[in-house]
């Protein structure tokens, strides 16, 4: 399995190892974390060696291959307690991004389905089964980029926020597979990244992709968007998701609500690119999804660089929370919810 | 002359030479950086060794002082050449900020009204002008702090953006100001810094300066700033201005005017300090205001550490434009013009 951007492989499955792009180092350095277990792919996902909904998804789903594999000789009882503490691991690496718990219950799902069969037959089911989710998330990817094209003229400026690109998902990438499609249907579209503070996922990981593959691409700092849109700069916005509740309200990287806000008063259409897998209809509203609260050094520096002084307070939420009113259309595999209503979304999966 | 914030002087002037806290260094050092003539001078506003509106203001008049006492001995057609060059050094190192052209023009009426006189005597008028407009500079900082308090309730949770402190200024600040104002007058107060990418003014000055003073202070990115809002953790927005233009428009540092676009979404004040000297009633709206472009490394990383991949296009835009509808009131050292009209501003001025 190779998810691939400009070459470049997101996830990497072995078969004994999976291999992450550390997204940490990019774009300065191009290497990769090896995973051996599940509590080793927990641990870059908690620290953001690999990020991004969709990829957080595969990334677990492949931890829980891992664990099974790692198990295949144990006893019965033994591979129930291990992979018990692999799924416990896996869940509570990262709390907002949705997709996490999907692939999850995937996973738990499969291995229902082979319960009792040896330990190699569930090892390879477990492979099997996360290398579907990945394989999948591609073509999910591929079919929203289609959908999502329709909606871009012909010299189109979109601005993005933070990385909903091929490093973000298992390859081709989500609000970026949208820029893709419309790259590959002949439209003349140029893009303004965000940098996304604090961990800097627009500088580094949307500007590379793009610089990489040649779309026109001008990074600016979030606090510039306002001003570009106030001078005509933008045409429209286009972001992923880490989930979305079932009223349509969307929980994104931080900052998010903020272009959804300055979009709405600047009457640019702002959409949401998601797979179905980021749907949460369990979740009635916005205010339900938990936000996940980062470490101060995330906010207070970069790399190891201080420039905030001592003794400063800091808060540092990961994600915020648009409501479905400041939404123009939420762009998935399975076609266009515009507006984001619960009807329009339940209709989905019915 | 010694402005002082927390025993620490933004400008310091010993009759031979003005010294600046090196503002680009804090707050991991507190360093001086030394000016002996008009140019070093509009290199140091130039590169941002000395930065916010008022400030600019006040070294620059130091500048002409510089200038005027450097050319002491020289003969009159000498003198006349060199403090033209001055002139127009210390004119081109900046375009945005009003204050800098207002603190200039001061200066050249005081030489214009000592023209035909000694050099010696040139060089003390010039000195004594340029001290007058540092001394007056906190006396203004001071009033506009007490018309802006009264608008403060013990309690507020106050937003702020860049640093509009007594490193912007001679002394006291002009957000700032009444945010020590209101602490002064016994309000439990506390703040919330904006880091202000690109050049992290509120990280390293704001947070700096307020941490220092025992001022509680919490520092977030830029894009945290709408979830806050819509999170309840705000009550009001105040900033400061580097020009208001004769409809009460106002310029000030990037990322202004997305956080006044979010005030009124959630209906908080949004408040602008700044004396009158940052008022240019010669320009009718907003958009005549010059909006400098600074270098793209300011964007593609901070102090030598590079983030951004190679080839990457940049905007830099270094002040945006928040239109008058957005601001509440303007807070000047005459009073509170609430809401800011043409006919408010003008009558500070009658």
């Amino acid at each position: 399995m190779a998810a691939r951007s400009g070459g470049v492989e997101t996830l990497r499955w072995t078969g004994h190892r999976l291999e992450l792009i550390d997204q940490r180092a990019l774009p300065q350095r191009l290497e990769y974390v090896a995973c051996a277990s599940a509590a080793e792919t927990a641990a870059a996902i908690r620290d953001m060696v690999v990020r991004g909904a969709p990829a957080i998804g595969c990334a677990a789903a492949f931890g829980v291959a891992l664990e099974a594999a790692r198990l295949r000789d144990a006893s019965d009882v033994a591979r129930a307690e291990g992979m018990h503490q692999a799924f416990a691991a896996l869940r509570a690496s990262r709390p907002t991004a949705v997709n996490l718990f999907w692939a999850l219950d995937r996973m738990q799902a499969v291995l229902a389905s082979v319960a009792g069969r040896s330990g190699a037959e569930i090892a390879a089911a477990a492979a099997a089964e996360a290398q579907r989710i990945s394989a999948e998330d591609i073509e999910i990817n591929r079919a929203m980029g289609r959908h999502g094209a329709a909606l871009v003229r012909d010299g189109a400026r979109i601005m993005t926020h933070c990385n909903a690109g091929a490093l973000a998902t298992a390859g081709y990438g989500t609000a970026l597979g949208v820029v893709r499609a419309a790259r590959d249907a002949g439209k003349r579209i140029s893009v303004i990244a965000n940098e996304t503070r604090p961990f800097l996922q627009g500088a580094r990981l949307t500007a590379w992709e793009l610089v990489q593959e040649r779309i026109p691409v001008t990074l600016v700092t979030d606090g510039m968007a306002g001003h570009l849109m106030q001078t005509g700069k933008v045409d429209l916005v286009v972001v992923g998701a880490d989930r979305v509740a079932a009223n349509g309200d969307v929980a994104n990287k931080i900052g998010t609500y903020t272009l959804a806000v300055l979009a709405a008063r600047h009457r640019l259409p702002f959409y949401v690119a998601a797979p179905c897998s980021t749907i949460d209809l369990s979740i009635r509203g916005g205010d339900a999804i938990p936000i996940e609260e980062r470490p101060p050094g995330e906010v207070t520096g970069f790399r190891g660089v201080r420039w905030a002084p001592d003794g400063v307070a800091v808060a540092n939420p990961a994600f915020d929370v648009t409501p479905a009113e400041l939404v123009t259309a939420l762009i998935t595999e399975r076609g266009v919810v515009q507006p984001p209503t619960e009807a329009g979304l339940r209709a989905l999966f019915g």
